[in-house]
């Protein structure tokens, strides 16, 4: 089933724990967090020069099991379709690092870790954290892993915020920038998106203030906030596309079960949801995503100015979460600094979706673009 | 403050109570529903040749009070602003009525209504009802006005889908219509905005399966189905001209209270709607937006074969809830019909709300419209 030429087979997580004296890391709220704790991946080896190192970032729901098979998995990682042998990011020529974010539920510090000052899951305690935040703690790991210099940081979505903040926060650990279907900031329409998705969880009462490990988490409120995400995942066109006004196999008769296809798909998507996503984690993510504006404080002329990498902007013309102009202006901040700058709007259907499934283009793009990137360095 | 010369000023809401043998109405469903109470309002003087009625219809959140004020109300009716003298549905010219749908919560007939086998509000008692239902409600109410033939039926969202029933249902009682931002069939996308609101309801434990009059009502719940609304009858550019990413003035310590405006404004309109509206009527209505489709067992050559009012269709260019290529549908089965049909698509930024917003050019258009609609009838 799992073809090993292409697959990078079964993989596991690792984890490292890190702080700055006197054991913790400062937050950009000005509070402090620590010691952190990063669950991450590798795929691939790290070469003699110790320049073939490609973090990848992921997006709100996401985590470090971006490709491969955990034992015993039947679905591989998130991004397998971009990571492995031959592929965009072909593990045979790069080494592959994908950690989770803190503030995260799948092995990183996050609300649902225990707090070693109560010896309880932090929940509400913990401090709220920034997309900065997330990238500081990464450097700690790549750091830790041995790297100077990146050869590049990709992501889509959240993932490529922490990639527009990796070329302002360390620009001279970067060799080049992969921004995918994301923003320089959140737009005021991308706010109101998430804020519905917290309101949904804080209005479950098993939410409990964020008190509720142990007990009944807030599966109902989480699963509405998947729910709208999934809205705005897909486009109108694929969502025509795959469910049209198709009505379910299995018709309950309660008057508002799910008639058609569309509701049993988000409901099955919800309720999977919760399953695997810890509802604290998704309102401090979110906040730091909310939070995100790379313009706060400076202007568009001068954002990248300390920006020497190559970068590859990509965007999709049916997304209208994260819509085209945003990654427009990604590009035209990267030009007004002379950094060099390549935009790409993917012809595709699939809505922000489209940074996961549009393989075939991305792979195409990505290959080409790491290639002149890792040439550039040689020369 | 209210300006004679243009206002109806006071107004008040009447009701309508009827039944069909034995003492119901059938319903789409199969099911039967009554006796029925229509709340309803009008403006203007009937004319002696019974030819200048104007019915408007409400969206999902609308009510029977189109215009004027109610006694001490310091706002007035949802459709003020082109409802009077000398506005676009001039009153000193035409008879408009407008009546509250039944399942609706503002007088007519619905789930919070006394069942009276039961002796107790229907709740989910209440059958299921449709876009065709509601009309053939009206058609009672117009009846009873002594109206043999409207001169118009006009409304936007849901108000347009009972426009175009009412083209299939009663198309000898019509001369003319106008559908506003609007759509033959409600898509997936719009489906599951949909879903997402009834799935917000339903888990308010407040719900109660239904069951919650003389109790708390599951305003949470509600409020949130309200919030992901809104954002959808705003666009992108109106969010980023009324709020863009400013902060509130009154910050709270509480992590996850709002801290942009735009948080602040879906909070404030979620928690204002649940004390006007019934949670269980907008499931109802919802429910009845999804299940309409013209198209369902007919094809678009068809549709309107039995119709030859005039018919003026308007969209909106930024409206993505109702986008305006479903207005072109309309239009195409128009023209497929040889139905006399006018599409204007108004450039307006303010996305689905634009129907209530973008007064100047819809009275620009319906004004002309009605005048030439009026003619054709003298002619």
């Amino acid at each position: 089933m799992v073809d090993p030429n292409t697959s990078l087979g079964v993989v596991e997580t690792k984890y490292y724990t890190f702080a700055e004296p006197p054991n913790e890391l400062p937050l950009e709220s000005g509070e402090a967090l620590g010691p952190i704790t990063l669950a991450y991946e590798t795929y691939g080896a790290l070469n003699d020069q110790h320049s073939n190192a490609v973090l990848v970032l992921h997006a709100l729901s996401g985590d470090s099991h971006a490709a491969g098979y955990h034992e015993g998995d039947r679905h591989p990682g998130w991004w397998d379709a971009m990571i492995g042998p031959g592929k965009a990011l072909n593990t045979e020529k790069y080494f592959v690092i994908c950690s989770n974010v803190i503030g995260g539920c799948k092995g990183s510090t996050g609300p649902s870790t225990v707090n070693p000052k109560t010896k309880r899951p932090y929940g509400l305690d913990f401090p709220l954290i920034t997309i900065k935040d997330m990238v500081n703690a990464q450097r700690h790991l790549i750091n830790h892993l041995g790297i100077e210099k990146l050869l590049t940081v990709i992501g889509g979505s959240m993932g490529g915020m922490q990639v527009l903040q990796w070329m302002i926060s360390y620009p001279n650990r970067i060799r080049s920038a992969i921004p995918i279907a994301t923003a320089l900031k959140h737009s005021p329409q991308q706010i109101a998106f998430d804020e519905v998705g917290r309101q949904a969880i804080l209005a479950d009462p098993n939410w409990n203030n964020g008190d509720y490990y142990g007990h009944t988490p807030p599966a109902k409120g989480l699963a509405v906030a998947r729910m709208v995400g999934h809205i705005t995942y897909m486009s109108d066109t694929s969502m025509t596309e795959k469910f049209g006004r198709r009505v379910k196999a299995d018709q309950q008769s309660f008057k508002f079960s799910p008639n058609f296809e569309v509701e049993g798909y988000l409901q099955y998507r919800g309720d999977n949801f919760v399953k695997r996503f810890d509802a604290n984690s998704y309102l401090y993510i979110t906040k730091a995503i909310d939070a995100f504006n790379l313009l706060d404080g400076t202007s568009i002329q001068d954002v990248f100015k300390q920006q020497r990498a190559k970068v590859l902007v990509i965007a999709f013309k049916s997304d209208w979460l994260y819509p085209a102009y945003q990654s427009q202006e990604i590009v035209k901040a990267c030009k007004l600094s002379h950094v060099d700058a390549t935009y790409c709007e993917v012809n595709s259907t699939y809505g922000h979706d489209a940074f996961l499934l549009e393989v075939e283009e991305e792979t195409h793009l990505i290959k080409h673009f790491l290639r002149t990137a890792s040439n550039d360095r040689e020369a």
